[in-house]
């Protein structure tokens, strides 16, 4: 059985997430979502929220875990039996720093492997810092995130800008 | 049981291309190293040559084999029951043009995904036509393609260098 | 009276063209699709079926013209008066030699301006050589080029395909 | 008539920026110079003098104006009956974010529509940031900002170098 | 005589800064290691740390000598009679910044030459805030750094992980 | 003493490469400008042409020759007890092959440095097939390369722009 590993802070969750984290699911045994504990950042969401999301919105996939994880990603996946670890990569803005970071794991341990994905075209343009500016400065995040954390980002970010 | 294809021309394999395709065998049930047939291309070494070269120096991997395959590879994937298709990334070389064709697979058959791995860095700047102009002026290929292929390169190579 | 020019082989003409074309002629007041005739590459299609294909699916566009040209983009578009070229980019695969073409047409006749629009999410894969090769090895072209490409393009490459 | 905005910090305006806007002056009937508020970020420079400058150094372009904004910019955009948004590209830069905005907004509201211009080869390395740090460091910033902003960064940075 | 500079902030020298350094030796006359002391930023080692630790590191290199720099690297360089600055690329991650402040040095001091390397292909993905951070998260950075860099990583970054 | 070597076709040269074999000149005691005998391609003007434009319009830097080389460049280089290869980079469109070509030439020979400069802001844009393409479509080089090449590409080009 091998097993794979979808790392990130999902803060929040995008259906750019989903989309590489429904296409692991389909070709991997099983897909553990591991939702980053970073101490020396600050979420907008909680770990507690973002995993939430995650497990509501990955309920459909039998084969899919959201966990929690801390320190070194290959320290972890080691620890969970995991062999792959699999990443989306968006035209070429994530190309270089998932490149280093790929190589970095690699010589932590060769054992575990890093493969990408491109991300779906239509997501292409995607990630969570871009919906969060978005809804900050008052833009509507329907189609880029999945409707349960529409709501969450409005409620969270609405009351930051009208200075609640 | 999940089937990965590593498609390529292998005109003629480098010890790249053997990286990549060692790594994905640990990671899929059942691997089929599959070499394109091109008749619009002149290749060095004919389709039998590059499959002969890529059997032997694959024997040790049990659930790999080596096939010729020509057409659209979405198709012959579905033909072998493939779920996967896995090709190597070196830096940003080959990024746009791979990039370019997962999509385009993607849209011819949505069923069949494309994953990528990161070269390894000792190969990073290692392809096959750079292989063959190293040869052509006179360079020792050892280090970059598996020893039988070094003696097969000088014997087609160092013939057509002094113009026989 | 803003004139603007959309330069191209159009070897067919793809649905990506025709998104470029349709915007520009948003925005300017007329705009001349220019059709490439270079005497030093053979085309698929000839310059005459390229305009005609052009013709019929930008005919819903009263402000559009098409027409030929040959020899020095910068020299044609001040013999038609107009003042802007207009190219699309997709993702980084067009960016440099669009830059090198751009800055050289600037330094030529720094009167005509090059401007860029990014090509639509969905065909930013997409060009005239993919839609060649695809339907060379059997594939489906449609939803890629206009309905009457894809005919024209069966007939073409078919007959070729099948050795005749 | 097509109105044209060109959005930016301008924190202090520079040659480049100049130069995208005059010759955006050129092929736009108006162009509005939209300056951006953003309570989340300290600039060097008020919004205010921020303003004032891009006042006096355009002075001599009838057809433009220069106005502040927050939020949105599409929002902002649709409110001044802009159909077009106007960027400049320095090399690559700048592409991949702005690839990214220009998606995201077509999106936000796709009658809007983001060209870029290709930012001319003197001053393709020049940004406002790096303009500061020029100065901060006690480096001269002729003939890369107007004279005024010579004087006004000379006189904030100059205080703040001396830690005064 | 040619003086080479080799500027950076070495927080910590790793071994990619080393190689460069050892290319660079090899092929001038005298190269001066100029650490840079940035006020406005707050480094995990101390100046003299840095400087101590290149001077251990370098110390079999009789024609290098590592000094502090301040402000400007162009009028550092003058001031030394250094005519070249020496600095390592890897893949794309470094070539966009770098390539601007090349630039931009030359503007300021046309007679300082700025010259680049390509770090060797196993130091390709290490910079000092990789190492800072897999340390920071539990890592070994052996191989990465020189050993009297080791422990004191470990020292530094050990302390602060634990929360002391 | 140190040799540097500027390789290239120089077919013909350019504004851009004397930029760089000028700057070489003035960091390196002796320079070898080796123009490629690749008997494999068709330049447009033969290596006895492209040779005594260079020494021409280098005449006036003593310390610099030109020759011919065939063959691997650092064995070439070798028997000319060059220590160094220098390249010209413009913005990212050589980036990639020469970064290939450096690392295959460094394992080839590790005691042969290749160093890189930035092409100068005005020639970023240049080269020799673009000035070839420029003329061969009726635009003038003026600018791009020196005067006694201008007359030269006129002649040759000129004539086959007519057919004849």
């Amino acid at each position: 059985m091998t097993i794979a590993i979808c790392p990130g802070s999902f803060d929040p969750v995008t259906n750019g997430h989903l989309d590489i984290i429904e296409r692991t699911a389909a070709i991997f045994d099983k897909v553990i979502v591991a939702v980053l504990e970073n101490p020396s950042k600050e979420p907008l969401f909680s770990a507690a929220e973002r995993r939430y999301f995650l497990q509501k919105v990955l309920a459909h996939l039998p084969n899919v875990e959201v966990e929690y994880f801390q320190g070194l990603l290959v320290n972890y996946a080691k620890s969970k039996d995991a062999k792959v670890i699999v990443k989306g990569l968006r035209a070429i803005s994530d190309f270089e720093s998932e490149f280093q970071m790929a190589l970095t794991n690699k010589k932590m341990n060769p054992e575990i492997e890093t493969i990408f994905m491109m991300t779906a075209n239509e997501y292409s343009f995607l990630s969570s810092s871009m919906v969060k500016e978005l809804v900050y400065f008052g833009g509507n995040p329907e189609g880029f995130v999945p409707p349960l954390v529409v709501a969450a980002l409005e409620e969270k970010l609405g009351r930051r800008r009208s200075g609640k």
